[in-house]
């Protein structure tokens, strides 16, 4: 939610010279994306997003999620579409930055979403599992359970500033959750992010889905379990259940979960708990000097792994039988 | 440049229904703005400036500011105009903040500004001079001579942390600027802030004015000396006198400075350059826990104080006699 790298006009006309999008109108940096530069550019040929990667997103990494944008799209999902420049490439280098041109998405975020939302967006969520099959480049998952051991100890030594015992809390259950955690449920593409701050809404309709910068192959079921984290809980803490059936039930109706899937389901949801709690306490313990960007209070997700912990049955969540 | 209050869809929709804007489309928290929070809003009728006014604005002042920007419109000043809402109202309140809506305007901020944006910068400041005449509404200069002294108290006991002898330099500066300040040259609206940030181009050619939130009545000069050093000096401190030149011109083709005020100018400029040495050295001195803005650095103000001191006569900023 920063502007990390200034643009100047003379490398962005530049820039843009290789495009065919008519004459530079405006360009105004936006506070949107947590890991990237976004700006929102007019020209003469319409809106669009440009987005500078900055050093967390890995080079290496961009053909997979401008290749899924692309993917996603002519499978009828609305998203970004990234933009080719004359030589026919969607990724270019602005800045000393990896940069894309995106079309620019209309839409509002919902800051609390209400029952009907979480029912939108469970549909919208199986349409994207959907969609994402058949896409060629796979991707892994970098914040899987596999790489929780490592970032509890990373955490280790000053997790307990932030709530006492958090540190042996993160490392017990990371362990836990690696022994246990389901190998034989469907996968396949997962947004791995869809907070409600990357879901727009027009007049109470679902209209798109941004960032796609965690998507990467993993457990469907585990999408479900991180949206049930990201949308279904009060401010208080506490579980709303109601909004829990309208996320799932929205869900299964586009694509019915597998009896696996639900019985995996509390498992899931205190993985996804326990991965949001890691790094944001790793987040809240390197605020580097000077930073731009407020960190996200772990303590949030700590209720919520906390609530996981206490579920037996994926009922519990507001499914039906 | 930060968004400081976030607004929820259901307050902003309540805010819109005031207006005849037609369907909300989407709204982006963008960079722009030190003192306020700023959102490109887009309606179906079009885009606009939301500004939520922070505490450091004054709601008695808004009247000023908005009026100001109306009164400039009317008068051919490309400038962002206040949107009314159904009432009649162009001052409206959003999440606990005085809001308004204004105008987007398209055009490119420079960074870098050339020889040629210098020129054009003077010939718009000159013509905003003049627009301002007629405006009902008095502002006095907060940030003005007679507070200088007074803003070098408060920075005194810490000043030394940014550079050796900074305060005796504050104190003795203020002191000696407010015995000699010029009296009686042309006074009228000025911007009192307009730095590359505030003035847009399109194509080379200066497209608009932005930010009226330091407005006020004062000399007019003064305004030519703040964007004299807003404008003129390169980044290793060097003044540019080609670029002093075509600033002075651009401004005297359109009106002409009276001989006292070029005499005038060298105090001005020094005046002038520690107005914003004084204000940035408080804002260094004083970044608040969790800030989500970097302030920026005094001792850019500090040599073009020196600079100035060093001046014996306006023909050095590049004044053909």
């Amino acid at each position: 939610m920063a502007v990390y790298t200034e643009v100047g006009e003379d490398e962005l006309a530049k820039f843009l010279a290789g495009y065919e999008l008519g004459e530079m109108m405006s360009l105004k940096g936006i506070a949107e994306g947590v890991e990237n530069t976004n700006y929102l550019l007019h020209t003469s040929g319409g809106y669009f997003i440009l987005t500078l990667y900055e050093k967390r997103v890995k080079r290496e990494d961009l053909p997979f999620f401008i290749g899924l944008m692309e993917h996603l799209a002519t499978r009828g999902i609305n998203c970004p579409q990234p933009v080719k420049n004359k030589q026919g490439a969607a990724l270019g280098e602005l800045a000393g930055r990896p940069a894309t041109l995106v079309t620019f998405l209309e839409g509002l975020s919902i800051r609390r979403p209400d029952v009907r939302h979480c029912g939108a967006l469970g549909e919208a969520l199986a349409e994207l599992h959907r969609a994402g099959n058949g896409f060629a480049i796979r991707r892994e998952n970098g914040l899987g359970s596999a790489s929780w051991p490592q970032l509890a100890a990373s955490a280790e030594k000053r997790a307990d500033e932030i709530a006492p015992g958090l540190a042996a809390l993160l490392r017990n259950e990371a362990a836990a959750l690696v022994k246990d955690w389901p190998k034989d449920l469907p996968a396949g593409v997962i947004h791995a992010d869809l907070f409600p701050d990357n879901v727009f809404f027009l007049s109470d309709r679902l209209s798109g889905l941004i960032d796609f910068y965690f998507a990467c192959n993993d457990l469907l079921a585990y999408d479900v379990a991180i949206c049930l984290n990201a949308w279904c809980f009060e401010i208080d803490g506490s579980f709303n259940v109601t909004k829990g059936r309208a996320l799932l039930s929205g869900y299964n109706a586009v694509r019915k979960l597998e009896l696996k899937e639900v019985a995996a389901l509390p498992m899931l949801a205190r993985g996804a708990a326990l991965r949001f709690l890691l790094t944001r306490t790793i987040d809240w313990l390197n605020v580097p000097a000077g930073a731009l960007v407020r960190p996200k209070d772990p303590n949030e997700y700590l209720k919520k792994l906390n609530f996981h912990r206490s579920i037996k049955n994926a009922s519990e969540y507001g499914l039906s039988a």
